[in-house]
This record gives structure tokens, C-alpha cells and sequence, in this order.
């Protein structure tokens, strides 16, 4: 069987189709149509097998995450998904691994409105690297560089599920079944950042962890913040699995695809308003300061944060 | 060392700066301005050490290899390059081949006037992933399915060069620099390519080998196609270094990053004239017909070609 057989039997078709897109995948490249009034929004991520999912997973869990992790991106910019680009390498055919791939793609594809526009496959070890395109009202995106001194600081979800999930995976514990998900099947915040726009100053998605990821928005926009531990929202399967670590997962754990952001003290009203018309919880867990870095508030005390994400190397 | 900490040493403010882009690098997404009446080509392509490239090849190589296969999926359109985004997976930080990659992938970027808009590095085997974006006229990209019956039948360049040149590569060999220099360090036909909307009605870039992208060129356009063995260019060091089978390299061997493009007769002139302007040697080869298939005609014999292209699997 080769490449384009391959890309026949289980990429032709799949997905929803974008009004977008002028020309889809099979040509040298895709052609999109950028809406006048609208930027393009574009970002890139690569999931390898044994480094940033276990070497076991399904073709599902793999397909999810990795289209996750780069929905989320454009979450983060409040742009709206066109379409993605997809590479696929794999080390042999396995029909229902690649199945399983292609349909959770489908899925994905349908309920996020992205349309697989173009990609490649090749043989090699397996990784997968999505490239995503999306659209925003010209000059609106939500960047990282533009949070002000004295605004309030939101998350949105549960953080630290995620981190905690892939120790109850990597442990092979039955139990804790919101926590896997949160790690196998996370959800892009995609529909409520759009809305976001309106209020927001700046925005991340969390991926390398709340902190790290707080650490970029702030070091970016040149200003600090201060966190108050205990506005950060742990669930009951959280504190359940990890007790007194806890809080440990929801400031340092990775793969949260949830979103941290800042807004003037002007529409934070709107914005818990907004978040209960849209069902998404959010926590307002600080605010940004004057002095560089990053402080917790515990209680009575405030320490510098310790700012550890994962390092590859 | 972090990824981030490598990102900023060796990748941090490379190659040109593109007036279309409003947000480069380090936001969660890039942002680009599309011109009103522009559509927007993007193409992806992975290349893995051992499979794409030898294992010992240099940062040099590998950026220079990568960038121009996505490239030439750009000038196959008639495309304008913008800017790329880069996954870099690596093994290990070796700081000669990482300076190598960065200063190669810098020289090309101002050569071509393409930004680096966003990436990602990991550890893992080493691949690299390119995804490129290009703004063509509205509605005038040269797709692949738009040739008709009754048209001429170029290529651009030497075929056969780089397949030879990787050859000469891995049997180590001191002599045929330029067949070398093909494979290694191949040139896109970016500006050729954008003249060529005014004339061709179809274009590929020849990546698999001349006869396999000549037949999915003429599959998506449903007609076939008649080459005339003794009117494709077979230059001196190819004949030199593959005697009688220097036809073989130019019908089978890929990695050319020429292209191949059909031409109604009325603007055989034209092109022609546009070749010489420009300096580039263009070959018209044969012409498609109505008989799906391609014919290969050897001095007095037709017969049915053989397609054979790489298969990884």
C-alpha cells in the first residue's frame, strides 16, 4: 500500500467541509479565502510518540490530543477554525490504529468546523505534527503582550486534571475517569474566546502548565502578577487522587488547554456574566501587577512562584 | 538548555521580515494580512532523517531541503510567498548543527522573502516540518485538475539531476558537484512560476519523479498524455555519470523541484520568449491528449508508460 492509497482509504472526505476553503486537499497546495476585514491566524504543534503521549495510545487519543493542542492556539488568538494541514508519519500501516485516527479526526473536524485542507505521511517513528488556520477580525486577536498593570487575571476549567490524568494513565489506575479524560479527550475553549474578544486584554492557552504559561502572557506584556492560591478551583476528583498535591497539579501540571487571561476590572462583571450564558466555568485567581515576576499569595504569606514547565532537553 | 532558550539563541530574529505579517513568532499563533482579491496557499511537507534525507547530513542541508520542497509547492501554485512555520524535532543540541540549520534556513528566508512566522522544537528523531503560506490572485492559482485536451507539455530545468545527485552522495564519490549541488541545495521556481499564471492552465512541481507527477497531474485534469523521450533535456554530467540509464534519472527520479505544466498552443510563444527572459531552461516535452495514460515515445515506438514513484510503505 502506499502513501496516496493510504491518504485515499482513510483521510479522502473525512471532516467537515469549510465555505472558506476554495481549493482542499489532492492539489500542491490548499487555497483559502481570508473573509476582507479578517487576519489570518495560523499556528503549528508536533505530538511524538514516548515524549508527548505514551508510546500505547490508540489512534483516537492521538488524533485528539493532537488537533486539541492546536485548536487551542487559535482559541488563545479568539480566532474561528478554517482549516488544518496534517503530517503523519508512522512506523507501519495499522488498519485500525489509522482508523481510529481518521474517525476521531472526522469527529473533531465536525464539531470544531476545521477542514483538513492538505498534509502528508510518511514512514518513520510515529509523530504528528497539525498545523491549524484560522480567521479573526482584522487587528481583535487576543495576544499575550498586551495585559495592563491592575487587571484581573481568569482561567477558565479545571486546571491540573489534565497532568494528574496522565499519572492515573501512566499508573494504570481503573478509577478516576474525568481525570483521564481531561488528559486523553481535552476540549479547546474555542466558542467562549471568540466572545472573549469583547473583554479580554490578553490571552494564553495553558499547555506547559498555569504558571509557565502565566510567566510567557506576563514577561510579554511587561507586567507581574500576583496569584491567590486559594481562588484556584481543585475538584473533587483532583483532590481525591492527588490530596495535599493538589494545588501542585493545577499550578505546574501541562496539557490543560484551558485559558488564561486578563481584563480590565471594567468588564469583569461581563465576563462572569458571559461565562455563565456560556456554561464555562472561570475563576478569577489574581491580578496583574507592577513588579516583574510572579507571587503567590497562601494564606498570610506571598512567596515568589517557582516557574517550572516541562523541558525537553 | 530549554527549547525555549534554543528558540531564542539560534532562532530569534533569522531571515526577512514580511510587510504581511502583524504577528510573527512567539504569540500563541501568527497573524497575517491577506491583501483584498489574494487567496491564501499553504502546503506542508516532513522530512525524517534516514528517510528523506541521509542520517548524516548537514543543519546546512536539511534546512536548505526542507525550506525548498515546501517552497516549490508554493511556485507549483503561482504563489507569492509570505511565511513558514518550522517543527524542529532533534535528538540532541549539537550547536554546529543547529547554527548550520538556523543560518541555512536565514539565507534562504531573504533569498525567497518568506518570514518565519511560528514553530515548535522537541526532542525526538530528528524531522523537520515546514508548513509555508503564500497569497496568490483571487481565483488564479495553477491548480493541477485544469489542463485540457490538445495543450503542450513543459518542464522547467535538468530532470534527473537530484536523484543522481543522491546518488553520488551515497556512493560517496568526489566529482559531479552539480549533480550533488541538485540534490543538496535544489532552487524553487518561485518567480518563474508567478509569471507562468498568465500561460499555463496547469502546474505541478516535480517532486516523486517527472512521470508520476506528470500522471497526477493529468489524472486530476482527467486527460492523458504524450512525451517525446528525445526533447527531455539530458545535460552533460547526468549522461556522464549515468550513461544509458541518464533517461531513467530524468523520467523516474524525484526530488527535482522543477515543474511540469501544460500550455495551450496559442501561448507556446509566449512562454517560450517568458523562458529566455527570465533564464530558465524550459522544455516542451509533448502534449495531452485525450487517451487517459501516458505514452512515452522512443524514436519510432509508442509505448504505455510505467509510473513508478517512491513508496514509503
Amino acid at each position: 500500500m502506499d502513501e496516496f492509497s493510504i491518504i485515499d482509504k482513510y483521510f479522502s472526505g473525512i471532516g467537515f467541509q469549510h465555505s472558506l476553503v476554495a481549493v482542499g486537499t489532492g492539489d500542491d497546495c490548499a487555497v483559502l479565502n481570508v473573509p476582507i476585514d479578517n487576519e489570518l491566524c495560523t499556528s503549528t504543534d508536533t505530538l511524538i510518540s514516548g515524549v508527548h503521549f505514551p508510546l500505547a495510545c490508540s489512534g483516537e487519543i492521538v488524533a485528539h490530543r493532537s488537533l486539541v493542542a492546536n485548536l487551542s492556539d487559535l482559541a488563545a488568538m479568539g480566532a474561528s477554525p478554517v482549516g488544518f494541514l496534517l503530517s503523519l508519519s508512522i512506523p507501519e500501516v495499522v488498519d485500525s490504529w489509522l482508523s481510529g485516527f481518521a474517525n476521531r479526526l472526522s469527529e473533531l473536524s465536525k464539531i470544531y468546523r476545521i477542514m483538513l485542507v492538505g498534509g502528508n505521511m510518511a514512514k518513520g517513528p510515529l509523530s504528528v505534527t497539525i498545523t491549524v488556520l484560522g480567521t479573526v477580525p482584522r487587528g481583535a486577536s487576543l495576544l499575550r503582550s498586551s495585559a495592563q498593570v491592575g487587571e484581573a487575571i481568569f482561567v477558565t476549567g479545571e486546571l491540573g486534571k489534565a497532568a494528574a490524568g496522565l499519572k492515573v494513565v501512566e499508573e494504570g489506575l481503573k478509577a478516576y475517569e474525568s481525570l483521564k479524560a481531561a488528559y486523553l479527550s481535552p476540549s479547546p475553549q474555542i466558542e467562549f474566546a471568540q466572545e472573549l474578544r469583547r473583554y479580554a486584554s490578553a490571552c494564553i492557552d495553558i499547555s506547559d502548565g498555569f504558571l509557565a504559561d502565566l510567566s510567557h502572557l506576563c514577561d510579554d506584556s511587561n507586567v507581574g502578577a500576583e496569584i491567590e492560591s486559594r481562588h484556584i478551583f481543585l475538584g473533587k476528583a483532583l483532590r481525591s487522587y492527588a490530596g495535599s498535591r493538589a494545588l501542585d497539579f493545577a499550578l505546574y501540571g501541562g496539557d490543560d488547554y484551558e485559558l488564561c487571561f486578563s481584563v480590565p476590572f471594567a468588564f469583569v462583571e461581563s465576563v462572569l456574566e458571559l461565562a455563565i450564558v456560556k456554561k464555562i466555568r472561570i475563576s478569577q485567581v489574581g491580578c496583574t501587577v507592577e513588579k516583574r515576576g510572579i507571587s503567590l499569595i497562601k494564606g498570610k504569606t506571598k512567596i515568589a512562584a517557582e516557574i517550572k514547565g516541562y523541558n525537553h532537553f
